[in-house]
């Protein structure tokens, strides 16, 4: 039996990830920790392989290779959210799946997200549909300019989205990003953009990491800090939506929730921006600057173990290493209170993460 | 090329590591962090090999499987200091291998690590070769009684030790070491038992983690607890007399010395008991508890990285977890403050280290 008599899965058993990145990587680095033993699916090889006792390297269309995947572990989880449905669907049948399907539809969606989001009545930008030029310039004429087009699905780090300015041509706009199904967002005068990275069990537990202040360049995130420059009721009403979010999508798993903070007569609002089904980048600082770090907790939280404490030990910058960033390695080495983490990656192209820092230092 | 212009080790480079216990599994998690492949060697399966990018599974006597293993890693290392010296040599033709030969000869041979800690000038219990019964008999008339017998090779957990008491009939006591060389040593009436755990990189940087206190049952390491209770001027001593036999040996890598505590007059004496080229249970609490673990320090002094920070978090307390103990893993879990390392091995045979529990308390 891989399971305890309350459900929880026992040390020795075999965790199975869909994706094998740096996000995997940590996560199996994490669970073996913890007793377990990581079987990465992925259709390229990829750093969590160099870390795990197994891996399956096949399509994720490839029905007999995910049956066969799914027969060799006790539950799976996913290190990113584009998972195709039906792969989702093919292993949920034999072995848990968390977070499960339904959290991965509405989060792999960005119109689907929303509309969750907005029924929740959670604070978030206006938006619309936008399946043609046409919807395209509807969508304008309501939502005024700035404004961002960005695809419903398979987006990320900036990629798939563009910025509907005062002079730009909205047949070229649409074209920009591949005139797919998309969804216009009203744009976001945000004064500092912040993350919650939370985690719940099946049996509801909730525990959620300081709000953390992240900085991008390029659409990529840079640097994490926290705490975030928010008040403390802003901070609180931050973790209120995490937590809202997370039981409403019955959610099992580490979430990141990225916001935007606007200000407005000198009082703060929340507005989420996007939701993350994983372990987020705007998490790493936890390895080094909490109780626990975000990887064990997704596997804790997975896992139906207790969730660890959340409990930050400081202050904490993460920086990512983007591209040849990482060949400062020497210099990091050298660093005394740098804590490195690389991701065992082969080519240094410009923009990739090949590694991240952590400081910790002292509270005020 | 694998290493940088300063001889360092480059991330992504490859590291052996012969052996595949916990020990071993530790050092790989570690050393992924720091963008590191590795490859253990060892005649059985081990936990190890669940975190490990490659593994070789053969005898240490299988000259072939050695010389293609060596032709896969950039360098050598170990997690126990039974390797054989003809392996080293084998492998060392190659590849680095750190500690080196010279550093495992000496400690794997309780008599030739005897004979070079009392010609460094490093206080130890008075000792004596014992090569049979009538050696054995001149050797308790010199030394006294109590006295210990201890096998000159493959001793650990109390194994291969027997102590001669008033009672006690020598014949008896050589036969139950099985009849081999030997060594017997005066028994220290110690008050603790404390360990320094400290690395030296092929510069001759020398970096120690603080003094750690360990209590044993029936030979094995039940906890080790940071800082010892002992004053300052006796743990400075403590950690000269490791620094001092470090560069003796010109020692690459985490070394553990264990010590006794003899306490005389109201004065602390340090006794020097045994050596441990590799990282040390003793030093498990580093995991937690300092700025870097023992493990990220071996292999920074192994690869030719800058030495990390030993400095000190907090209070540590490290405590194993042997046989089913490691069954307490959900009380474990949701205890506050209680970070759990699995080592993923099956059985839980009475007395087997199973897996260890860090706590990290505030400094008083």
């Amino acid at each position: 039996m891989a399971r305890d008599e309350n459900g929880a899965l026992k040390p020795g058993a075999t965790i199975g990830i869909l994706g094998g990145g740096q996000l995997g990587r940590m996560l199996a680095l994490d669970a073996a920790r913890l007793g377990f033993k990581i079987h990465i699916f992925c259709p390229d090889t990829g750093p969590a392989f160099d870390v795990s006792a197994a891996h399956t390297q096949a399509d994720y269309e490839d029905e007999a290779a995910l049956i066969r995947f799914a027969s060799e572990v006790d539950l799976v989880t996913y290190e990113f959210e584009n998972v195709p449905a039906k792969t989702a669907e093919i292993l949920a049948k034999s072995k848990p799946l968390y977070p499960d399907a339904h959290a991965l539809a509405t989060t792999q969606d960005r119109l689907a997200e929303k509309t969750f989001l907005k029924n929740l009545g959670v604070p978030l930008a206006d938006f619309a549909e936008v399946n043609s030029e046409a919807e395209l310039l509807a969508a304008v004429r309501k939502l005024g300019r700035p404004s961002v087009l960005k695809t419903r699905r398979f987006g990320y780090d900036g990629k798939g989205q563009t910025m509907i300015r005062e002079e730009a041509d909205l047949a070229a706009a649409f074209a920009a990003i591949g005139s797919q199904p998309a969804v216009l967002e009203a744009f976001v005068p945000f004064e500092i953009e912040v993350s919650v990275v939370a985690a719940r069990n099946a049996r509801g537990e909730f525990q959620a990491f300081d709000v953390t202040e992240n900085r991008h360049e390029n659409h990529i995130l840079r640097t994490s800090t926290v705490p975030a420059a928010l008040s403390a009721e802003t901070s609180a009403e931050a973790l209120k939506i995490a937590g809202k979010i997370a039981e409403a999508l019955n959610y099992v798993g580490v979430i990141g929730v990225e916001m935007f903070v606007v200000r407005e007569n000198g009082r703060d609002q929340v507005l989420v921006n996007e939701l993350a089904p994983r372990v987020h980048n705007s998490g790493h600082w936890t390895q080094d600057g909490a109780e626990t770090s975000q990887f064990e907790q997704h596997i804790r939280a997975i896992a139906g173990w207790p969730l660890g404490s959340p409990k930050r030990l400081g202050r904490s910058e993460m920086t990512n290493l983007l591209g040849d960033e990482v060949h400062a390695w020497q210099q990091l080495a050298a660093s005394p209170g740098v804590h490195i983490h690389l991701y065992g990656k082969g080519a240094a192209r410009p923009g990739r993460k090949m590694g991240h820092i952590n400081r910790l230092t002292p509270e005020d």
